[in-house]
């Protein structure tokens, strides 16, 4: 980064960067079948035309695992270009786990667009999410060519497969809590840290190992980012429970309606009282939950103080990521720009 | 192989070979929640105690892609201890796809068991599918601790993860084949030869590169593998429709029944005169086809030659996987062995 060059210009020129690197990889496979294509394109948004570039910008994501990973680079080398094929590899790996989540959660919409499995069906969906996964693998291998040792090349490839693996366990874990009764917060911080942490942790270790022999660097950087996915997604739950519509885009009170199982309600039912707990179990047997049921279950968190406690545990992994950050004792403008990253996804609509 | 010892004893220490590596790669991922290993235990059967070895003889597969891996090796250096790793990976990619494809094509059985997804639901196959997809990755990086050098490491993975790549398209294919009102014996061939070509060829040619440095002879076997892949799916597709149940197991005319687009269908259609054509095509339009709507099939692709085509197809793919074979210049006894095994892959059941 140029002195003076602001964090926004440095996030455009990275943004850049990327596409033209995913490009690049998906060029090395024209051969695979058009159908296979069709499905991929659509969920990057490369199907859309020059004259559409409003509309892509809405659909083809904020690619905020790659852009962590190439501001780690650069604060610790001073230069991103040599991440660049490993954040795309770690950027279709995230995509094939959105497009098999939105099959199995039936989600409708990704990136305000019908979801791949509304206009394929669910196993087109699967099967191109297999593929994505594959593809993913291939295009870190190009790091080969652009001169990173082959020692450091599978070490990426390890960190990403790890991060895949804990990130498939974590799923597991989070779709047998749905059956289960209870669930500890203890628990759910353990699945989101496997299901939500360990990609976002690839990103910035992979970042870092790239740039670095210096071990101690490498894993600072892991587990700040580790960190911060928790704490980006207990801050989620926050949101999804008492969040305001206005800014986050989200309903307020989804979580509760659809029932899910997210940080507010664990909290709410370890803290409650007898007979709290007991109206919990009612309301959340009923197959659906009314108005009334709604400002029930609120109200039963705001006396469990189920508010305050997920909020203090978001702030608690952002000051553990933060501690980490600053473990690695790097001090500069990409640094500062890793920071503005980590506020602005945990801080937002604070 | 020790001079004079046979095939099947060759084949005997293989096997206990990979089963060792295999738990060994499992045994490095120990951390990962037993919620994931319970079902991909399952898979490998290794669920089962050991007062239940003869279940677990039928239950755990029969590995041919690492065993394939493994002769090459042994008939291109004389040695297989060095493709362990990676013939786990493979095995580990292929049931990956097995668990994903039963839930996919609704199969309720997987090696005289129930499959995974009549167990633990579709979601959780799909996931457990995913997560053995990252640990089929992080086995084969074991070989780095095995002294393979990195720069073949990462060809090992570009191998397989190219095979998946074209796995997952193929898959992709066929699916969209079952919706297609007409597909040429052209298209299915091109279909199956990446959907069940391609994993053999990375079989093949990561025993290879991992033996040699000779380009030519780890292209030739890699090719070899590729047709054999192709003339087994297409004798396969004969034995679906002209098979003796006695000997394979699998009831003669089931793939008729199930209306699969297989070969001898496809073959038919493309070499029926108008009449028989029409009456194809008005059969394949009802849901479901009576015994006497068997017997027409049958005896319209009689008339059609879909026969000895399908015959002729699966013969000519063997011959040219032969000669790819020798084409290598290879003479020993394991190279006598992967013929025979070969032989008993495709030959099975004239």
């Amino acid at each position: 980064m140029m002195a003076g060059e602001s964090y926004l210009a440095l996030m455009g020129h990275i943004l850049v960067d990327l596409e033209a690197e995913m490009k690049a990889a998906r060029q090395e496979q024209i051969e695979i079948s058009p159908i296979f294509w069709q499905i991929v394109d659509y969920q990057f948004g490369w199907d859309l035309g020059p004259d559409q570039a409003a509309l892509y910008q809405k659909v083809s994501g904020k690619k905020a695992r790659p852009v962590l990973m190439a501001l780690v680079a650069q604060a610790v080398k001073g230069d991103y270009q040599h991440v660049l094929s490993a954040g795309v590899a770690l950027e279709f790996v995230h995509n094939f786990t959105l497009i098999h989540d939105d099959v199995m959660d039936h989600s409708p919409e990704r990136r305000h667009r019908p979801a791949i499995w509304t206009q394929w069906g669910n196993w087109q969906a699967i099967n191109a999410g297999d593929g994505l996964y594959a593809l993913a693998i291939l295009a870190s291998t190009r790091l080969i060519k652009q001169g990173i040792a082959p020692e450091k090349v599978v070490r990426v490839i390890q960190s990403l497969s790890q991060g895949c693996l804990w990130t498939a366990e974590g799923q597991i874990l989070d779709m047998d809590f749905e059956r289960r009764e209870s669930v500890t917060t203890a628990e759910y911080v353990t699945m989101i840290s496997h299901k939500s942490g360990t990609l976002i942790e690839a990103a910035a270790q992979i970042g870092a190992l790239l740039s670095t022999d210096n071990e101690q660097i490498i894993q600072a950087y892991g587990q700040f980012a580790r960190d911060l996915g928790i704490a980006f997604q207990v801050r989620d739950d926050y949101l999804g429970a008492w969040g305001d519509e206005a800014k986050t885009g989200k309903s307020a009170t989804t979580d509760i309606r659809e029932k899910k199982k997210a940080f507010p309600i664990l909290a709410a039912y370890e803290h409650a009282n007898t007979a709290d707990r007991a109206a919990l179990r009612a309301l959340y047997a009923q197959e659906t939950l009314s108005d009334d049921d709604v400002q029930t279950v609120l109200m039963i968190m705001e006396r469990a103080g189920a508010k305050s406690r997920t909020d203090q545990i978001a702030r608690q992994y952002y000051d553990l990521a933060l501690q980490h950050l600053e473990s690695t004792g790097i001090q500069n403008e990409a640094q500062k720009a890793i920071r503005q990253f980590a506020e602005f996804l945990v801080e937002r609509a604070y």
